[in-house]
């Protein structure tokens, strides 16, 4: 059963279990300092479709297939699908899961989308309300430059302070029973919009909402920072996670070692041309279910706070002259004999 | 605690009420046959804002907090907010919410946004999850010709199939006891595409969706069409509802009197130029939260099934040949003394 705790926190008392979850990519996250961890990478990142849009609903496609078959389930035993995308009415996530015949309920939450999928995944499972649900989200680098930025033939150059998005999707099933990963409480997060205007520097956009989050949760779980295996935000990159830490402290809530972000671990920034690291749905999707849940599954990990952080802007709102409002939502993960 | 009907269907045991509902729309939809039931109509539907998409968004507002005065709440005792609407990455949500602090679940399900946003609301204060949710949803007319079709200035010719997507916003505070109107069950919808290509003919690529999870919801509740005192669904409009009564006729519901849709309601299409009939996110949130929760308040209206439908396409996804996936969900509705 849910159980508020403050008044944005959720804990889940059945602790639902993350019962199979696949992560694929495409070649250049393979070749970063994850590549081994992943279910599938993809040299041809096209997969062989005609267009970005439709090789990134092939992604999800992968990503969703192999997380049910790890699981043991089909697709006709789901209940409901949570899925998400970055593209113009989701559509990676609508074409990618056309086939299957299972209810879905689209979410958009920018970058922050794995988390929020997977919150209410586990809200649902743990309320009765399903038995059985699967988050599945998804990003592609060519499909995203093509309808946030410019078209790859244009070869606009970056600024340091751009995150690269990552071509990477991922999949968690959620049900009850089992020795997986578990999933113990939830924080849905406020937009903040601290005035942010530059769309090269989304990690400056997003920090000030994953630090709100993990305030709150902090504030509304009586726990600090140090409580924790690790706090994974995804994506901040270089230059939010930064910026999160300065935050965090100047909340009372100072960042230690355990803190990273999945847009720094997923490439090797000294020898990847990404500059201050990777973003996208599909980023921190793809690191949850692949190196964060193996690393709980195997022991190194017992307790961990994921928070996936989006940049809720648009091209249009850009154009328009309108800030970045950010948003974060933070997931308790708990290790299955913990 | 929500309760699983069947494997797609939610029955609500605590029967969240809908504690405050408003609905504010523009100068066209104000001279249609439900005019007097809107709680604003603006004559201007720049709304005094620079662009259509701010616009949008000052309606989202309008709506919302019309809707928390109604239901004597003030945002800041929400405990999350289910938002979203048509346009690209959801900004008419984003920008519309940003100010008022609330964690925020964008969803996305096209048209079918406001039957997702209340079924999500309702089982969330179900289970416990949330003490106080609000859904709201909105269109514009020119954020949607804009971003979907032609410029408005260039005055394309539209077909009799097309529908006119209506400039409104509908906002409806789900939480525990009061009088209100009282959310039973909710059934969430599967992706069906028959291969429909013609972009001005949604009605027909939503139909079959709707058909699908009313047959669902009969099946899992084991009850039929003449049970309720009215089936509406939002918005297939002349085109699509006339299909629905076939398909629904050869799943073995065949519906009579009792079923139309709020896109037949919302313009007198006598009168009216607006083809088919209305659509968009805000056309049947409108209908909903002002002529049909007052016509259930009044004890006109005691059992309703609400059915909110989704043409899950982008104007890229067209324009790469794909057809036009739809998508149905249904909250079924109960006056608050049945």
């Amino acid at each position: 059963m849910p159980e508020r705790k403050g008044q944005y926190t959720v804990t889940l008392s059945s602790r639902p279990t993350i019962l199979g979850y696949a992560a694929v990519v495409g070649k250049r996250e393979g070749e970063g300092p994850l590549g081994r961890y992943f279910d599938m990478i993809f040299e041809d990142t096209t997969l062989g479709e005609k267009t970005w849009e439709k090789a990134e609903s092939a992604l999800q496609r992968e990503a969703f297939t192999r997380a049910m078959n790890k699981a043991g389930m089909s697709p006709s035993q789901l209940n409901y699908l949570f899925a998400g995308d970055l593209l113009n009415q989701s559509i990676a996530s609508t074409f990618g899961m056309r086939e299957y015949g299972v209810p879905m309920l689209g979410q958009f939450g920018a970058c922050s989308t794995m988390a929020q999928t997977l919150a209410l995944s586990a809200i649902f499972v743990d309320s009765g309300a399903a038995d059985l649900c699967c988050a599945v989200t998804s990003s592609h680098f060519c499909s995203a430059e093509r309808q946030f930025r410019f078209p790859l033939e244009y070869g606009g150059q970056r600024p340091q302070t751009a995150q690269w998005t990552a071509t990477a999707s991922g999949a968690a099933v959620v049900g009850m029973g089992g020795s997986g990963v578990k999933i113990a409480a939830a924080t849905i997060g406020r937009i903040t919009d601290l005035g942010i205007t530059d769309a090269n520097n989304m990690g400056a956009a997003m920090a000030p909402a994953a630090a709100d989050t993990l305030a709150t949760f902090f504030q509304d779980t009586a726990t600090k920072p140090d409580d924790y295996d690790l706090i994974i935000t995804g994506d901040l990159a270089a230059v939010g996670s930064d910026l999160l830490r300065q935050l965090s402290e100047r909340k009372g809530y100072p960042l230690g070692a355990n803190y990273t972000d999945c847009g720094l671990l997923i490439y090797d920034r000294n020898k990847q041309d990404v500059h201050a690291g990777g973003s996208g749905c599909g980023c921190s999707a793809a690191v949850l279910c692949s190196y964060l849940l193996g690393k709980m599954e195997q022991g190194e990990l017992k307790s961990v706070l994921f928070i996936g952080t989006g940049a809720l802007m648009s091209p249009t709102s850009s154009q328009q002259g309108e800030s970045i409002p950010g948003i974060a939502h933070l997931v308790h993960l708990v290790a299955g004999g913990a």
